[in-house]
């Protein structure tokens, strides 16, 4: 679909200095459709070279062409037609219709809009269809511009791991206790004092998005709408010491009886986007390991370079009808991946600028 | 009850070594009531003095006196009359019949006879009448030696947490997710490359454990039997890099509707030892705390010397009726300083040789 | 030396509600000689109710009375006459003297004046002496105000340990390389995601301060001023993920030589508050650690309390003459505990106002 | 030197489920030189699939072919050529030399015979040159067969930052204050309830075999002997809370001074493998870190594949002359990573069987 001749589309990210903004950076690298042109952050850094703006925080070292970049003003003006955004939700209330109405594609990992009747909270491999959304937004009839928008972290997981059992069987009540990663409060986020040898049982506002945006993702798109799975759901919130990967204890209740057997089949053999050859897509997106104590976030986050999510430890329940363990990469699959994920998405359906 | 004058119970240690064992001694020493006076362990131990055959694993000095003490065969020849025993479950079941024949109350940690039909499984706070069980116990008949038993350790806090409802509202449905500390799995336990910056999905046969006991636990003698609770359950248990303390988040469903108000003044008058003068015993067994993300392992895991269990965010579940997160101390009121006061109940019903 | 009836010190503590200053209040409580009665802290809590203020991250409860307690502005006016300071050091620059001019002892944590000439830095069992210091500062003459310190939460362990031997043998050069606490960087102090399954190995001016601060408390008073230890010293400071206790690798070339035994009994025989019944004085301030394998933050920090420092592992170095481990509670013998002792050693001195 | 129609070397692992065999496993993946074809494990795993013996522990999943492949006796009967071996020492003294006995190459992580005489302890940026020392071993006589051993984990990262200092500047003096990583400890290895939230002081026989390799591989070859450098040594070793990275504090006295652009320019200029093609060969062996707080084990461990070693914060010190942090990937370039490489030397150098 793009070949060595052609021109890569030019990217900013808004929040390029954070988190997520540089799994942004990390995963853009060498990227075969989309090329980082353009870093803004907060007013602070705005001017400085981004090795000086940014401590970066991940393992890989940071690509020497970024580390040299001058950070922009977080302003459309100068900036190009496509935008990861990484925000502080507060910020990108007021930053993404800004660029949307300037004409950007706002690739959102940002929750300000995710629950918003005309924007598409999307995994691509789960309801890409939600897509249409994108021309209820008065943005897009003027300027051509859009915001798109990927679900929280401890989301993600969920869904990806649930989508294959409801598309078969029927979900009715879903059950999901937490477990998850230091990473997704973003730096310097959770401090050390807080959850070295510890658990915080709590996480500000995380089971209402993870209970909302769960069904709006399962959900159905009728006419201009989307109708969220008539479900019911649960979701208590942990954090604990962990670097990078959400774990979750998630038990359901399904429509159909389905078996051990057909659960699995379900997932083996769900690969919704095969033959689209969108870069970051996993070829298996929901992973099943057959271990006792398995998925684990140290062995078991990286896989497919950290875009598929493992399941593992199915079992009846003793209250609905089965439950497992799914575990996701919160900062890749839960969130820059995720946003990258939506944008290949969007350009094999030619809807970027 | 006891006087200065009196002399104490001579108290035996069966796994005297390990991780629970430990504790026991540590809890024990200044008790009024009891005074170790043996200590056995596996065969490799016997004869060395106690400093030399374990490797103490607590944040407080072994005792003096106990370092110096010489460890026993695992043998009632020579073993005083009472024997806390905090033994694997395999070891448990051949010396724990041994020790009761010959005329031993058995006060044990172990699991091995915790769902036998004539073994009491014991919370004082919560079933103190079961203990009318060991007059089935064909060892008591004989030579007047007898088994009582103590939860798990996770479901000790869980049960202590849900009785006080359970007594006012009634419970049909019990929902738990287990963050459970390293200790648990005693010395040495859970390899460190296991738990670093990790979490495990599974503990081996312990949601099985945590379902059963909990549901004995809360059942009601009836003649010479236990009827287990008529609820549904499920347990899902997972392993996080936390010293001491398991965090649990648990929904449950109702048989009368209760406010939040009603659940908390529940906890609150729960104090069924009061005026009892157990010397181990909490003086308030359930702890609320207020603020938004407690209880937490690292803060409330030593309430009431790590007596007590803390419960906090009570709040609606969209499936069942309330969830809310209760802690407590694993190795403490989850293991030695339960079956201490086991041990004192039984004085104080003066059903000690 | 203080009778029942006798009323109690009035404590005002500046720097109430970060992490020293909870120490302080924990410390304090059923303090014999001393009574909290006056809490200060930033701007943004003043007049609010201290649990209201703080953010508790100790695992004993806060006090109820001290949680009721309203937040005073940080001015001498209203304050009490004797006030332990627990300061970012920009902010006890201002604040000190400005308490000290107003008459008030101020023994403080804080680093801002630990290396003035006329300040005395001061560990009670290591150089009492130059609490004659105070008498040259210009507040003692003025209003009978004046400022006394304690050292750096990594020198004082270190000091402890170094004094007895210095004192029997003399030392020309020290080695030292910390691994130190995250509670030593305050709260929220230390990212989570910088510290998890990580060493930091950088402190900000933590080595300057603990060079000039270890040979100060060495040095000796002559005359008016304080001459340091003659000896050549490295210090190295490491950020590992270890919640409380700092652990220190020494080496030291003596003066005098010697033997292992003597060494021992160097630490054995250092007992010189002896008969001086501080109330938070260790009775043995260095505890010797026989096991191969120790000292060790999470078992041997609160010896004592928290007061006495540990050390062990002592055996020859390839480069000085002897090297060993020493571990102490940055906290409470290295910062809260640190102020409260030195507050006893000038009560019995008759020095508090 | 190796074309794609050529046959690469067959390769047999010894010890091939601990760490450090997984480590084999997963580096030898795709390596255009070697292939695996033999594995063999203790008596306890002989006979069975590679994935039913190894309890896999490392992020990337085991490679399918190697899972199923069965687990061959410990003997030389049947084996390839060519041994990698990763053996507890006890068993490394029995098994190397038979399987040297029977011609076979045998690259070893163990320490065995790493002090032996006639035993090259090589690093290959470091030391080529001792490889001539197996032409003194009494196998390489008879059969052909040798042992070359690669150095402990805690040297290996030491005396890559050490040899671009001293072949410039002679070193004379050399302190060492390691904090070490879990995984140095094989599997089980470290209890989590022994390092959780702790630092150990103590790591069996570390401090010895840190400071004899040192000296051997900075060591000079003369004649049929090595000459350890004539300089003096201490090391103390701790094991830290990190998964994976030695992290260590290293102070240097110098023959000739040197400045700080002087060392920093050693380091960038240590490129003795340049232009060899070794396939595990990190281009950079040294690579520093200008950031204060760098290098730390989560974020530079990986550099060049785990191969490099990092180095930071170069500065006076106090008694000797430059300070500086290092740090490697214990069981890459401390290990397997390291066996490898000597293996590719020892090809480049046509002395593999």
């Amino acid at each position: 679909m793009f070949n060595a001749m052609q021109k890569k589309h030019s990217i900013g990210i808004l929040g390029a200095t954070g988190m997520v903004g540089q799994r942004f950076i990390q995963l853009l690298e060498d990227h075969p459709w989309f090329e980082i042109t353009w870093l803004a952050a907060s007013d602070r850094s705005s001017g400085k070279l981004y090795a000086d703006a940014a401590k970066w925080r991940l393992d890989t070292p940071c690509p020497e062409r970024i580390a040299k970049m001058k950070i922009s003003a977080a302003d459309p003006a100068g900036a190009p037609a496509i935008i990861f955004a990484a925000l502080d939700s507060d910020i990108a209330l007021d930053l993404e219709p800004r660029f949307a109405a300037a004409g950007c594609a706002v690739v959102s990992n940002s929750s300000a809009f995710r629950m918003a009747p005309s924007v598409p909270l999307v995994i691509p491999e789960v309801n890409a269809e939600h897509l249409h959304l994108i021309d209820q937004q008065s943005w897009r009839k003027s300027s051509g511009g859009y915001i798109v928008t990927n679900p929280n972290c401890s989301a993600i997981g969920l869904v990806l791991a649930l989508k294959p059992i409801e598309q078969r069987f029927g979900i009715e009540q879903i059950f999901v206790t937490t477990m998850q990663a230091v990473s997704g409060a973003g730096y310097p986020g959770v401090p050390s004092m807080d959850i070295l040898g510890n658990v915080v049982p709590y996480i500000k506002s995380e089971e209402e998005k993870m209970e909302a945006e769960t069904l709006k993702l399962l959900g159905s798109l009728t006419g201009e709408k989307i109708a969220p799975l008539a479900a019911r759901m649960s979701a208590s919130c942990n954090r604990v010491p962990v670097e990078d990967g959400h774990t979750e204890s998630v038990s359901i209740k399904l429509t159909k009886p389905a078996t051990h057997t057909e659960i699995l089949a379900a997932w083996a053999e769900f690969k919704p986007l095969a033959g689209k050859n969108l870069p970051m897509a996993p070829e298996q997106p929901v992973i099943w390991t057959p271990e006792a104590d398995r998925p684990q976030p140290r062995l078991d986050k990286n896989r497919a370079r950290g875009m598929a999510v493992t399941t593992g430890r199915l079992r009846p329940c003793g209250l609905l009808d089965w439950k497992f363990t799914v575990l996701s990469h919160n900062t890749v699959r839960g969130a820059a991946g995720a946003a990258i994920l939506n944008a290949e998405l969007l350009h094999s359906l030619d809807k970027l600028p």
